[in-house]
């Protein structure tokens, strides 16, 4: 069976709080979009624990957190790729839009 | 370690056939970018193994394809999910970008 999702209509974004969107959970993967209003962020964290996630940004742009304050540019279309105990985050220069897939699921 | 990818700046078009990038291999999971001109397809095809893969829509439309002639709209900003063992396939009306991850990886 297919299962289609459109993110873009059915997630919105909240002045208050970065909105997210469980997309998809399995045994194989975990989907997640979240959307960020300029300057929202999810702060850097990372899970002891075995597997990696990709983050692809599908609009807008901001920065990819990294440990000891490094970041990356995240503009649209661009994909990060970390392991899960790796310390990771995303900060929003504009309203954005990413899709976090993590395997296996957490 | 953080691994960014800007798979709008590292792939291009192709006007003979669909044109694809590795984003990532691991045994966690597997990114590929496949980038279609306008009428160019990923015709259907299935694999039977365990998994499952999702097919997110980063630029342009078009439609996924599914057994027996099927079709859902294919928008940006859309994913598909679909089990490995399940026909897919993607058409494009539109020049268009999508990124397949596939977990755990064939």
């Amino acid at each position: 069976m297919l299962k289609r999702i459109e993110v873009f209509n059915e997630n919105s974004f909240d002045e208050k709080k970065v909105s997210n969107l469980l997309v998809h959970d399995s045994p194989y993967m975990k989907v997640i979009n979240f959307n960020f209003k300029a300057g929202q962020e999810l702060p850097v964290h990372s899970h002891d624990i075995e597997g990696q996630l990709s983050i692809a940004v599908l609009e807008g742009s901001g920065e990819f957190l990294g440990k000891d304050g490094s970041t990356l540019p995240a503009e649209t279309g661009d994909v990060l790729i970390s392991d899960i105990s790796e310390p990771h985050g995303v900060r929003a220069k504009t309203d954005m839009r990413v899709l976090v897939t993590i395997a296996p699921p957490i």
